[in-house]
């Protein structure tokens, strides 16, 4: 029996992922050049079918990392010369800003309470100092959510920062207003349905430029080679160009599926999943604009090892809480690629047990 | 028709990539956890295999990054304070220096003419305040190789300072001494026949000691979170578990066969390649001790894309000279996934044309 993986990343894969995949063997892409005109028209492709579908604006290029945590080390080292301000409403909001605090720079840190967002956004006090702004749109440890309108009023009270939110485990969900956003990333094993390996980075002129303006910003994967390097749709270095390419063809699905279809779809499973409470399980997350629609967390008399005997029959699996709450706690991913019988499957097994 | 890329990689994949990819996909390897008992196996099985393969010792683990560039930055990080002295024959030996000098190290730097090695290393006057000494075993750009016992006679000569030596495209061929060298390093996408994505470090605890000495390391893929996480076959962040997965099968593969018998084999096509002397072709590199087994360069009067389109109705691709020798050199890797009769082809055509 097939397992249906409601973790929240490594994920389930995307329905189409095996048949791009056979398609990606027999062109053998693994062995094409990433300096070649094949490799070009691959990159281009992923670009334009995830500009469509993320309504990414021309102001902003598309770069590839080998992970988000890679970029969250190089978002620092290439737009902050002295302070970055942090938003942390859990674990990877936290270790953004330890990067930022181990690269030598100093931080204004925000802290929410476990399971709870930043409400009145704009009421936090940014430092004059604070060169970039780091915000977690969708938080996998906790499943708090910042709505893409908070981040629209916090550029607009800010407008002389630089914004860059953290799209990890929401993306393609959230509708972010790029012009209001001046960086956002992601990885591909979430809600692409994409086995890891392949980080996404979107960024406009103003922090290429600030990378510009602080000089050298570190040695592998710049903004200045990676700027050069997108002119022609190139890398600064062999990239998972594999990655690449399935990307592209599953941003195109997505496309071709309407993703106004599949963000519908997720609202109404999440809306479902939030309705869960019984004496075992009740949602983390209380107020409603804080929610995530991607990551769902519960708090749990049963923790996720106990949870996954009971679905194991139905070849279905969650994930445990994080960190310290990995006992207390189980998180849910809403994520595109999970199948309507699935999903069924798992809310009547979360209700019934 | 199939091509087989005689490209010095990303290269020809390895005959039995397609069958282990069918059973990734079976197994939905894409979609379990980096935090898991299955990955952990993952792990363990690739980390034995690789062992087996190129009889890497207990004193030294094996770890994961995204690819052999990053791993320069991260061995420059970790292991260097003030300076490191680079053995440069081509192209990529330079960058690696520019990495560190790019990272703030002072550095020295021995450069050899295009296309010739180091005779006499040991000759070589490292400096006293030089901590890490760093070599490319096998020069992808220009097909020079350094030979294993001169590893083994430069670390004999300077025991108390740190080797590293970059045997990206020559992995698993050379037969590395481990009692001698501190740390090693190469991608998959080379002699390994796997596509782009995966990079692999070979460390001793001397480069682990190094970097706690040196206390703050960076903050992604540092030695001191690669150790902590290593104890368990865990890593530090989500990595590129397919790749590692396909590794572990591909390195199984040619321990069924027998390192052996593929060395042979690589041994016996070189010398074919060597012997190729035509108006039109000569191998660059004269001193037979500097010659590359696994990427071979010759000095062309026809540039790799005339030499495609000869090649084209065999399906066969060499690839073009590196960088300032692009049209006037070509680069044929002789990688143990290319198969007899598209070799021979090779040869042939490269004979009589």
């Amino acid at each position: 029996m097939k397992t249906t993986y409601f973790t929240v990343g490594p994920a389930q894969l995307y329905p189409t992922y095996a048949e791009h995949m056979m398609h990606a063997i027999d062109e053998q892409i693994g062995s094409i050049s990433h300096r070649s005109a094949k490799f070009r028209e691959i990159y281009k492709h992923t670009d334009q079918q995830l500009r469509i579908l993320m309504n990414i604006p021309e102001t902003h290029a598309i770069l590839f990392a080998s992970s988000a945590t890679e970029i969250w080390e190089r978002m620092i080292q290439n737009t902050v010369q002295h302070k970055s301000c942090h938003f942390v409403s859990g674990a990877f909001g936290k270790k953004f800003c330890d990067f930022s605090n181990g690269l030598g720079k100093q931080t204004q840190i925000f802290t929410s309470k476990h399971g709870e967002g930043f409400e009145g956004i704009t009421h936090y006090t940014i430092d004059d100092d604070a060169e970039l702004i780091c915000t977690t749109q969708n938080e996998t440890s906790s499943g708090v959510q910042i709505l893409p309108s908070d981040l629209i009023a916090l550029k607009k009270k800010y407008p002389n920062k630089l914004l860059c939110t953290d799209i990890v485990s929401s993306a393609p969900y959230p509708n972010i207003d790029f012009t209001y956003v001046d960086s956002a990333f992601f990885s591909v094993q979430k809600a692409f349905g994409l086995p890891a390996g392949l980080g996404v980075w979107i960024v406009n002129e103003a922090c290429i430029n600030k990378s510009a303006m602080l000089g050298q910003c570190g040695v592998h994967n710049t903004l200045e080679q990676y700027a050069k390097n997108y002119e022609s749709f190139e890398t600064p270095s062999t990239p998972n160009t594999l990655g690449i390419y399935l990307l592209g063809k599953i941003a195109e699905d997505m496309n071709d599926h309407g993703l106004k279809h599949i963000r519908l779809m997720m609202e109404q499973r999440a809306a479902t999943l939030y309705q869960i409470t019984t004496q075992v399980l009740q949602p983390l997350v209380v107020d409603h604009a804080a929610r995530s629609v991607s990551t769902i967390v519960f708090n749990s008399t049963r923790n996720a090892k106990e949870w996954n005997n009971i679905l194991a029959p139905y070849g279905l699996v969650v994930a445990s809480g994080y960190g310290k709450y990995k006992d207390e706690q189980i998180r849910v991913a809403n994520f595109p690629a999970i199948e309507e019988l699935a999903f069924t499957q798992l809310v009547k097994a979360l209700e019934q047990h």
